[in-house]
């Protein structure tokens, strides 16, 4: 019997503003079979938000909202005390705005991904994780929730009858209980494109990878995220896709996995 | 032959902002058919949208997009140079924001009407209102687009296929040529609310009403804009609503006049 | 002998934003003695800001900065995790454009209290206090930083040469160790006027309240914060003022206090 | 006898926000004298300014104020009507601001030279001029205004009692009444390094320059707007510096210059 084994690679893309160009997403396009575009609030604008919507659809990428923190300035990278009902709305708010791009070039919103901080801290506050998944199941309960393998909001957004995709990150470490090194620790963040892509490949076929201090942490891939802010990120992206693929991973969007 | 006479009543409400209060929404939504809610740029913030768009499910008033200007300093009352692609796509994604929020509560959105500075700009300038139109038309060409009685950007709307509602303002003066005459002009605003209840009158019953000059203004009333901002300016409207009524004229959303 | 008692009242003003209205400003500089001016942050811009210096001119009011977290939407009142190098360059942009507004109505800028959430991040977070305090002192040492009576930051402000004001809050109950009781928490904000008047000459006549839990707090009052934002506080403050008088304290800036 | 010329080279500096990067600041701050550093409103942030203002102080480069309308999203390149009140405020604020950082590393304000769409709208509207220059004259008449080579705002600041550089533009055509050919148009921008130099000493030694029909236009050239963006906007701004030595022009800052 052969298991087919299949996971999605995404990544964070549009996340331009103004005059202001950030990554290289004409070239991860290429690469990922998932795109989290910005909402405006932390990053991305209106013609930022058009474009990289039409893009995913020339590169048949499938569509996320990224929505963050409404912090600019900070890249949607600080935490801020927000309450769960200001969350399910900023959520809404910024799920609506990308709705209509995708909507406009005639697409389907596939999931949503918070962003940054907000990532972050859901997965340490039961009240926050509420009122985002609140927010994602007000528009559309089939939309799928994106959030760190085997982490609480997961299992929240399941009993709540959203669909979900656990998330693993290619070049992160990862501490024994399955969250990620702060980036301010030392090997927090892994350089070397052929141990990235061995970790990757055992995420996905043997469900973990080792932490940093070398215990076994189990984690389910559902979704890869990668980077293509620069060449450097962008090599490794291509890189992990092809390792995966000669490993016999097919790469498909999140939908086509869960 | 009896001939049933039908007219919209909306207002702009949701304009209040994080700490900041504005308008007597809870009382106007009694009088009104149709609410135009702002959309975060020039007004308004997603617990305010939520709040206003669940006032109006529960006074069955009709829910459409305000979008405006990125200009919240300015409450978008101040014309900004904008390019077709700017508008098409800033509209794109304030209908957008507000759409989840309709669609979190169970309603459908009716319309979409611009904001202030906005609202004056497309009447002059034939390729910001193209550009506005498109927004409009991007995500849903069954959307009413709301604008100034018999101007032009309503006949491009109409060769557009969008479905229009034609405005009138019940307490400005009219230039003989069908535009408002400018609130930094003498008699601009009218303030009597006798005289207000006629001019609607004249404006529903009449086609049209007499200019600033004397002169007579043909005009088309699908829809007329009542204020709610300070308890005078709801009396107003509680007047306005109480004639037409009297004279047989039925108050329905937009979408059950046009 | 007789002991001269001065104490100094300060009131957050210039809260208002574009077309949004808050607080009786032209009300509470009659009764205050320092005003805490808005620097467009978390409230206020440069036409408030304008307005609100000369109207603190016009009543003899001295002027402090009021600088904020860059929120807007949260008027300053949620947490924000920032680093003391922003904490620093922040405090130091917004000190600057309210110290124009302060040069161009040929006045002096006499203090910096922080706000909100800001005000109280402090207390607990050394890092971010040095922050702060820094950017006070590389605009101007002769700046009295406003810190809640007896803590931690006051000292720090001290070391670094700053000059301080002790600042007690009328309204407001104490924890035994001299904080806050949060707003949130059953009589945590006093609305009895007798009793506020009371409580406030005991933090100036004797050096103390009673706590939320009857314990005696010490306390150090240069400076009491009090309200404008409604006819009741309003009352209140006016109150405060006669009382203090009537006890012979007399009411000056805190520059003359400290 | 021998006349000693004299300009001023000076560049829009600072204008990076946040995570977005914009400008070889480093590489450019080499060539210039005067540095026009971005205030927070249409781009730079507290961070970006007190680096770029300390960046200017290593290498001996004068500062001034460079704000633009509240625009983050349009770069401050879009016209945007505003009141001679509110010119006159938003630039005393963005005064304010980038002044605090000038203190605090211990130099002088040199200049304010307005940005954008804001520096060309100033030209034609003699009430929006006013507004800016208010604002100017309130913090300091001591400031040196910039504007357009012997335009009506530059008469305007003199008889306000300012002092005033007229700014040249290295690498744009000129209509033959001394304004610039709009970018939008054949022939506005000149890329030919070697035509740039020769136009830029005609202007600095001839008093003028070929207008685009071939006409000479008189100029006034106390400084010269260069730019470094890019590596070749770079290479032509050290390569105009080199040939204006070499022509024995002293490449001073402005103040030194008027």
């Amino acid at each position: 019997m052969v298991m087919l084994m299949k996971v999605d690679l995404n990544s964070d893309l549009g996340e331009s503003f103004g005059r202001y160009k950030l990554g290289m997403d004409e070239e991860v396009m290429k690469y990922v079979t998932s795109a989290n575009v910005a909402c405006g609030w932390h990053a991305g604008d209106p013609l930022v938000m058009r474009k990289t919507v039409k893009l995913a659809k020339e590169n048949n990428v499938e569509v996320g909202a990224h929505p963050g923190y409404p912090d600019l300035i900070g890249f949607g990278r600080r935490y801020m005390k927000i309450t769960r009902e200001e969350a399910r709305n900023y959520i809404l708010y910024q799920i609506g705005a990308l709705y209509a791009f995708v909507k406009a070039e005639g697409l389907t919103l596939q999931h949503v991904k918070p962003h940054g901080a907000l990532y972050n801290a859901l997965v340490k506050d039961e009240e926050l994780a509420r009122g985002v998944l609140e927010g994602i199941a007000d528009f559309d309960k089939k939309l799928i929730f994106v959030g760190l393998s085997l982490s609480k909001p997961l299992e929240i957004a399941e009993e709540m009858g959203l669909r979900v995709a656990h998330e693993v990150f290619a070049d992160r470490a990862y501490n024994p209980d399955g969250t990620l090194v702060p980036r301010s620790r030392e090997g927090a963040v892994i350089h070397d494109k052929e141990l990235i892509a061995e970790r990757v490949i055992s995420m996905v076929k043997d469900g973990g990878v080792k932490a940093i201090n070398g215990e076994w942490v189990e984690l389910k891939a559902d979704t890869i995220c990668v980077h293509g802010d620069n060449p450097k990120a962008l090599e490794i992206t291509a890189y992990i896709r092809k390792r995966l693929e000669e490993e016999g991973v097919k790469i498909v969007p999140m939908r086509k996995v869960i």
